[in-house]
């Protein structure tokens, strides 16, 4: 790329977040200089998204942009941090002012909706791929891991999960359009809502979290794992979305809302003794959550259905296999 | 990737960097958890290596986790900070146990020698590639900025550039491997060494500083724009190392020096009157700097040769087109 070439995602990078007090150096020198709060940890994560592993070839460049913050943001959600700032590395293959424009306004409107400042960035030429650094701050020792679960404890899920792999057939063309008339699934994988308002509230009542990325099962036994615990589902309590059984039936929305991935929901724990309070100040209906189980003292993850124990691939990628 | 994949690129990260008792949680939930000392802006970057772009195809892989490490830490050194952390984002085509283990080591060297720990990483199927997000401290208000020269600063620069463009020909079968006989220049390309221990001393001494990265010229002409100055060198005092002048020849070893890249070198100003504090508290031939020419009122570039002036191209990229 030439200079000229640089200089005009710079220009785009520089308007692209929100505009924070606490960023003295912003985009423009050899790094940023940033004020955290005093009393809090600072809270650091990663992620990078790539062109036909992460998101289709041919995605809209606003999903990209709003993907790439979304998906590191629902890490902070997940400890129960609030973001501040973010550096995002980008690698094109060309420079395309158009793509741009949207990946940008897609990146905009999330750092904005949360308060999130784009602090610096890197171009580089090479095959499509988007790495975001977001850093946020949790009050001194307050940030919810996922190590802290214990036997008994109720796990919770936020949201409708499975609504994105359905989407995200739907944008492969291995499920039918005609299954999503409103385009709320696909909407759902393109552009997920990562959780902070609710990471940000349990961090007065969970034991655990963890963020939902990968398929349900898979992160809530990575949760139990963390915890020294097993895990128990119960198939019928596994929240679906009247989309998703409209487009799928019922028993494949639940299995999918199990295996599928690319929520980003809050997979958490509560202990018994705390779920009344939890429902009394985070009411389930305003807040998006419901219980799917619990911890148990067994390792190992059990789904049961009816009474009987239900098997599961963990799979998270051959769903619609074409 | 399968999950064991995942779980061997975890191990191989876990061991990767230094141990600090500012990290209250690394590699393994959402995100990190680290404690920034009192009275210190964080310091942030992100900077990205392709495949292809950055390195060749086929470079030793411990110098990719080496290189993708110093050329964040060079940002550091260039803001006067000293690094803390580092969060890395590896895309790779496929899983090679004898690949992570050479480039882990790479990096890891690197890591230890400047108490850098790396807190937390993603790893993505995809065209190689790997970003570091890196973090450190400055005292407050302290930071080198590029902004801040004056007219009549001297200009200085670090080490010997040059000799990572001569030393990335030889790689590239651009350059006569004959000329590199003891291998030199290629390490010089292969194992930049980022001057962290020179800028966090020149925060008492430099006006403005900037790593260079792209070419000494337009890195310095960065500086000298970005403090709304013009910038004159002199020729015949930039430094080149005895191997690059055996390689290509005087005349064409201060050209390397001025457009060549990847150096990682610091280019810094210091006041008339304080260069002579800098001279004896930090003394040139052990620290290996030396003025390269000043800050002028009148914006440009002006290089000047035994009283001409002498034309450059910027490019730093068809030094030795094959």
């Amino acid at each position: 790329m030439s200079l000229s070439e640089f200089a005009l995602i710079e220009r785009y990078f520089r308007k692209a977040g929100a505009m924070r007090s606490d960023v003295h150096l912003g985009v423009g020198d050899d790094a940023a200089l940033l004020q955290s709060p005093q009393g809090t940890e600072l809270v650091a994560a990663v992620d990078t998204l790539v062109a036909g592993v992460h998101f289709p070839h041919g995605s809209p460049p606003a999903s990209i942009g709003h993907r790439v913050l979304a998906v590191n943001l629902s890490d902070l959600a997940a400890m129960g941090a609030r973001p501040a700032w973010a550096l995002l590395a980008l690698t094109l293959p060309e420079i395309d002012e158009a793509w741009l424009e949207e990946f940008t306004a897609g990146f905009a409107a999330l750092a904005r909706a949360h308060d999130v400042a784009l602090v610096g960035g890197d171009t580089t030429s090479g095959p499509l791929s988007a790495t975001i650094q977001i850093l946020g701050h949790v009050p001194q020792s307050t940030a919810l891991l996922r190590s802290r679960g214990r036997p008994g404890d109720r796990v919770f899920v936020s949201g409708t999960p499975g609504d994105a792999a359905a989407g995200l057939a739907i944008e492969q063309s291995k499920l039918a359009t005609s299954s999503d008339p409103d385009g709320y699934l696909r909407k759902r994988f393109l552009y997920p809502s990562p959780r902070l308002a609710l990471g940000d509230c349990l961090r007065s009542y969970a034991t655990a979290c963890i963020d939902v990325s990968d398929g349900l099962l898979g992160d809530a036994g990575k949760l139990a794992h963390a915890s020294g615990c097993g895990l128990q589902i119960a198939f019928a309590d596994v929240p679906v979305s009247e989309e998703l059984v409209s487009a799928v039936g019922e028993q494949r929305a639940r299995e999918l809302a199990l295996t599928g991935g690319d929520d980003y929901e809050l997979c958490f724990t509560v202990p018994p003794s705390e779920v009344e309070r939890l429902r009394h100040n985070l009411p389930p209906q305003r807040w998006g959550y419901c219980c799917i189980g619990s911890l148990s003292e067994a390792p190992g993850t059990v789904v049961t259905n009816q009474g009987s124990v239900i098997e599961f691939s963990h799979s998270g990628y051959d769903h619609f296999a074409s």
